[in-house]
């Protein structure tokens, strides 16, 4: 079965409201293994609409339109929707009882208000528990229409309590998905590394995603049920891992941040940071993680050279004589951070963020990382670019994936 | 001139990704007085993606399409509205040479990473100062195709850098805006203390936004130049002051860090800060200001009972009696940073995250933020809600607005 979204709405179309019952229902549709290959925008107009909506059904066999069922004169998804098939609209008793017990209570009901209830005659009714406006869904000729409020707090529960097990019964497989986490590689070069898995493999596909300074792969299977989804998914994962496993840090919901901890949890070891550039950043990547506590001791932020000095202990000859953006500034900061703090772990990043302060020597992007675990300090240089920003969060990356590299290698 | 936009992705048709790239599209084609009356998705599928394109060019003259620019076979875009408009791509000199000198710092360069750099011929070039796909503009009878990467971090500056100007060469009349910017305050709240000024203005428009626990007003005047739009849009604004003076921080690019960081420097004084649930987020927001060295001096993250005794000196008293998480902590921890750091102010924050850790008495979302300025001290209760995340950046920002106001209220 194919699907397709319309999303109704002026608001949408100004950019005053994020979209985001569409990516809702087309993370819900891809759950159900149904494909969706359009979404669409639209205003409150009905030559656009309906238009919109005869371009979708010669592309799709079912399409979910929200948005544009409120009581006001502006709203005429209903209407169009009902144009389309050349049905009338009726009132659903229901919905029409609560709508009337609804104002009885408030006082005054304006004759439009039970716009609200109607629908398409001989449709599916869909009740909502959260506002006034029902939603539905009409069948004809293989053609199936779902009409859904459009606020998020009424779209959402209608599909999850009545949409998707209409549209369960109509699927005959199931999908399932897994996301492999890489870090320390860019997406071109991984995807260039499997690039055999990913032209071989059909069920499950492979498809690789860049994130921020990271990137995923996702792995979708589908199949007749959870089991036999599992199963082929297992082979794929295995054929990834062997190949790319040194960057691979974690599965699913795991996080660069989370798959550090935990590690360091697991060798009983503790952590604390020393910040420049990155200015706290690092820190609370960490502390992103629920559980940090458990390995994250303290951090500090040395903005100036005083500071590192002060709190870290960076010897004043080292900030003179290589600058406090250089390898012996890296290397006694984190050395500074574990000693001060009493971790097994110390972490450091001192760079030039941008986009003043470079020079020929040392141009902005030029960063230095360093980790010391159990006395034994490792730097990295980094030459950065984009804006400050983009050189803060890759820097902090780069840091952790260092950090997780250091912990991935050590004898248990 | 009428636009249509495009988001071109996989991971949008499956609901990976919100797409908040259309809205902020939607919202500039609004404030350029340009009409949109469509926006499609569509996947990485060359036949799909050319029929969209077609679709567009028959209701519009000009179509912004965002994605699938990147170096992987399944980056498609470019090459599609070559082959709708029967050009060929070529490559961008500048572009290459960027792309060719990010590798070489990096070592290995797929060959697939070149075509980043593909525009069609005869295109307007717009710079990524961001990454590495080069963006273009296409015009040719009268269509004009806009090809953007889809990152947000690189489609947003490459807009404002350079679509937005290429575009308003395009348009008869001036189309000038004014964001206003508020903490401390809601956006319905705000919104309600000016409803008759929203309902009066015509031209210019004021239109409220929210943002991440701040909100904003954008005031936008339509005429004939620059110099008639700002006169309207001066009239509006001190109005708008006048009202909500108060809670307005500062104007367009002015963010809450850079408001306070300002302010600090013009009244010689020096700030650090003491984290404990917002782990480092505070100073990384300070440090988003590049001129932030000069007021920002240095911070601790201290994430355990000790490390605020040892680093700060938090009484082993008061966290025994009062706990870590408590008004009489957070006035030791900024009392205590500003005394260790020698800086004029300390700011504090120490609360429960979530998602575990709470108690009927100390509930996850109970935080107490703090600021000390010249050993004056003025502690906060907050009552946040929502994600670990979600308070983590709420707490945030009201220690900031908290530090601001007190900043803004001292005599000179």
């Amino acid at each position: 079965m194919k699907a397709e979204i319309i999303a109704v709405g002026t608001e949408l179309l100004l950019g005053d409201i994020l979209n985001t019952n569409s990516q809702f229902l087309a993370r819900e549709l891809a759950n159900l293994g149904i494909d969706c290959y359009f979404q669409s925008v639209v205003g409150d107009n009905e030559k656009r609409l309906l238009d919109c909506i005869k371009i979708a059904f010669s592309r799709a066999d079912m399409v979910i339109l929200s948005g544009g069922l409120g009581p006001t004169q502006d709203d005429i998804t209903k209407e169009v929707v009902a144009k389309y098939f050349g049905k009338n609209l009726v009132m659903e008793k229901n919905s029409l009882d609560k709508i009337v017990d609804y104002f009885s209570q408030r006082g005054y009901m304006a004759e439009s208000n039970k716009k609200q209830a109607l629908v398409i005659d001989g449709s599916i009714v869909f009740e909502n528990n959260n506002g006034l406006a029902v939603g539905f869904g009409y069948e004809e000729d293989g053609k199936i229409a779902i009409v859904l409020p459009g606020p998020p707090k009424e779209l959402m529960p209608m599909f999850k309590e009545s949409v998707r097990s209409f549209l369960e019964k109509k699927q005959e497989y199931t999908i399932l998905s897994r996301e492999i986490h890489l870090s320390g590689i860019g997406e071109s070069s991984a995807s260039e590394k499997i690039s055999d898995l990913i032209e071989k493999y059909e069920n499950p596909t492979i498809a690789p995603y860049a994130k921020d300074n990271e990137m995923l792969f996702r792995v979708t299977a589908k199949g007749r049920n959870k089991e036999d989804c599992s199963e082929k998914l297992e082979k794929a994962i295995d054929e990834i891992v062997e190949r790319l496993g040194e960057y691979i840090y974690g599965f699913d919901e795991e996080t660069l941040e989370s798959a550090v901890i935990k590690k360091a949890i697991e060798k009983g070891l503790t952590i604390s940071t020393a910040e420049s550039c990155t200015g706290g950043m690092v820190a609370a990547r960490l502390v992103n993680y629920p559980g940090a506590s458990k390995a994250f001791i303290n951090g500090v932020i040395t903005y100036t050279n005083e500071s590192k000095h002060m709190l870290l202990g960076v010897k004043n000859e080292t900030l003179s004589v290589y600058g406090a953006v250089s390898p012996q500034t890296a290397e006694e900061m984190c050395f500074g951070a574990a000693r001060f703090s009493g971790t097994n772990i110390g972490i450091s990043t001192t760079g030039i963020a941008g986009p003043d302060g470079g020079s020929k020597e040392k141009p902005v992007g030029l960063v230095y990382v360093g980790v010391a675990i159990n006395g034994i300090v490792k730097v990295q240089r980094l030459n950065l670019k984009g804006s400050r920003n983009k050189i803060r969060e890759a820097t902090t990356t780069a840091v952790l994936e260092l950090l997780r590299k250091e912990l991935f290698k050590m004898e248990d």
